[in-house]
């Protein structure tokens, strides 16, 4: 079956979930976890009462993570800003920072639960997308099944083989002129292998239907078709997240200029430099506060892309968890249906056996005696003394 | 096991057969249709009360025989001699005439009942004895079991041949990488065939230990010999008959000549030709009485052989249906045993199935996502917003 990209069908939380941002989500699956405070923290807005704590943290264990995390040869990005730090310009909590996190679907080991996170990919040189290592379950998954029907077609072939080889021994002429009662079971036991082969034939004909072929159909190209566009999709939010990160940098600097600006501005008229300065400085104020405004307009974008991001991250997983159950529930189904071919292969052999040993139970060398006495029999007439 | 020449364990009337003439002992078995006086006619002696009946039925009967048995180019000696015919030498009651024979062993078609007379070979050719149609039964059994041990030996092979592909097989690396419950299930389901394959191999060496050798030995070399032993012997019995018939055929020819020539002598006498023929006549008289028991001593001889020759056939041709008995018995048990391995080959077939069965059974997608995102998470820290 042709994959979709439609959402798995919402349960419980959920149906809230997909349609309210992020946080506020997560703060309906987990309200004791996320108390109306803690997502007012992380609204876009001035960042006034909390920054002093926010720098105190920023030093203390962002740095630490950046060192272990950002091995030399990596090229994962990792920043830190205030009570944050991103890794590949997406932002997580600073560790016992921020509300405790509790998993999406608790005692699940779902996928949408444990790759958030970049990581290096095993030659340690690039970094792979916790999303990745998904699709590469799912590639290694359709392998595994393609290997499988291989393996299954090689069984085929094997039976093929023996079944030939019994029918065409069966023709053999080998003591074919074997008289009587003897010879009638000799008949049949050459004739059961000709019904072994039958049975190993039906066997095989059986596998190629019931086990390879739907080994080999099921998740046709439409399959790796379908990875792909999750894989773009995902890729895409991705990159617009690196762009709308940037975008916040440069209106971060922008606000630092201005700010540095308004504050010359200021000791210049502490001093009494120009009378002029009154007009500057309401000036620089106004500059100041519209960069303000900037910062918060680009933080608030970058917000929302990390969240459309999030969202997709959850429903794709739980997408792929879905495949991968299905996968894995197909394929039980599938080699359960070659053990019981074999099984039935085995009840069918040994019902080939049985009109041989009826003949033989019948063998009687009197019988085939008399049989052969009557046909080659040369006269019963005793001789005689001569007389003279 | 090697062949005996040894009578068979004589039974009943036969005991005292073996130890008497051929006519007393058929006397023995069936006394009713043997009276005294049949036997008598049947010694040797003087043929004078019968000879004209004989005469008779020789001219209404044994040509009429002759001319169905003696086709022109067949070897067959056809020749008849009041009361009786011989063909080749072996002389045969006329029929109708003499005492009505009984089989010596009722209702069994006992080969020592039926082959008494040659016959011609299917090309007509020559004569063929019946008892070299008993040893043709015997060398063409011998050849049926040394094809049959052929056709099991066919059978090993093919056997042996596809577990050698089962096991290749089972060794294969396909979706070796395949993981977790399903892995092991698919891992099990690979192992059953060399499982399988270990199946048929014991399979097949218990065909060639338990039926093809034992079909194979049977009767080793010596069998031929001591077949060879059997024709030779019976065949010394019928030359020296032949020639114990020339003998006869020699002195009756001499007992005519005397008979003819006392004849002459007397008709001398009643014409007084000459004084001294008395004592020819006397001379002559003594001579044809003379000749006349040449020819009783010949006969007698003749009957001896033929005696000899009649219970050699009975005892051998009993021998061969023993052996032939036996020969039966032997190939039906051996085919017996290959049915035998043939179920047991079929249910353990069914064994192999079970582990896998039970490893299917016990597949489980939610245990086998824990163990792979136990063994590929990239982490579980979910993203939170920024702030400024």
């Amino acid at each position: 079956p042709s994959l979709s990209l439609s959402l798995p069908r919402p349960e419980g939380p959920w149906v809230t979930f997909w349609m309210t941002n992020m946080a506020t989500s997560v703060c309906l699956l987990m309200p004791d976890l996320f108390p109306p405070v803690s997502i007012s923290q992380a609204q876009p807005g001035p960042a006034t009462s909390l920054s002093k704590k926010t720098i105190h943290h920023y030093d203390s264990h962002s740095l630490a993570h950046s060192h272990v995390l950002a091995s030399p040869t990596s090229t994962i990005q990792i920043k830190s800003h205030r009570g944050a730090w991103l890794i590949n310009c997406v932002t997580f909590p600073l560790p016992g920072e921020g509300p405790e996190q509790q998993l999406l679907k608790p005692n699940e080991w779902s996928y949408c639960d444990y790759f958030w996170t970049d990581k290096k990919d095993p030659q340690g040189t690039t970094s792979v997308a916790g999303f990745e290592v998904l699709l590469q379950k799912q590639l290694k998954g359709k392998q595994m099944q393609k290997e499988m029907a291989e393996f299954i077609h090689e069984r085929i072939k094997i039976e093929e083989e023996y079944a030939k080889n019994l029918s065409k021994l069966s023709l053999s002429p080998l003591a074919a002129q074997e008289e009587g009662t003897l010879g009638e079971a000799w008949t049949q036991l050459k004739k059961s292998l000709h019904d072994e082969a039958e049975v190993h034939l039906k066997f095989s004909n059986k596998l190629h239907s019931e086990v390879e072929k739907p080994l080999l159909t099921f998740r046709g190209d439409n399959f790796k078709k379908d990875l792909k566009k999750y894989d773009h999709h995902i890729a895409d939010l991705r990159k617009q997240l690196a762009s709308r990160y940037a975008s916040v940098e440069k209106a971060r600097k922008a606000l630092a200029d201005r700010q540095k600006d308004l504050e010359v501005k200021t000791q210049q008229l502490e001093i009494k430099l120009s009378n002029k300065t009154e007009e500057d400085i309401k000036k620089a104020r106004r500059k100041s506060t519209q960069a303000g405004d900037d910062l918060m307009r680009c933080v608030d974008l970058y917000n929302q892309t990390q969240s459309k991001w999030f969202e997709e991250m959850v429903t794709t997983s739980m997408e792929l968890e879905k495949l991968e159950v299905d996968r894995i529930e197909w394929i039980q189904q599938h080699l359960r249906q070659y053990t019981t071919l074999r099984h039935e292969t085995d009840m069918f052999n040994q019902s080939t056996v049985e009109p041989v040993d009826q003949l033989l139970q019948s063998v009687d060398p009197a019988k085939d005696r008399e049989l052969w006495v009557k046909e080659h029999k040369t006269g019963e007439v005793r001789p005689v003394d001569m007389d003279i």
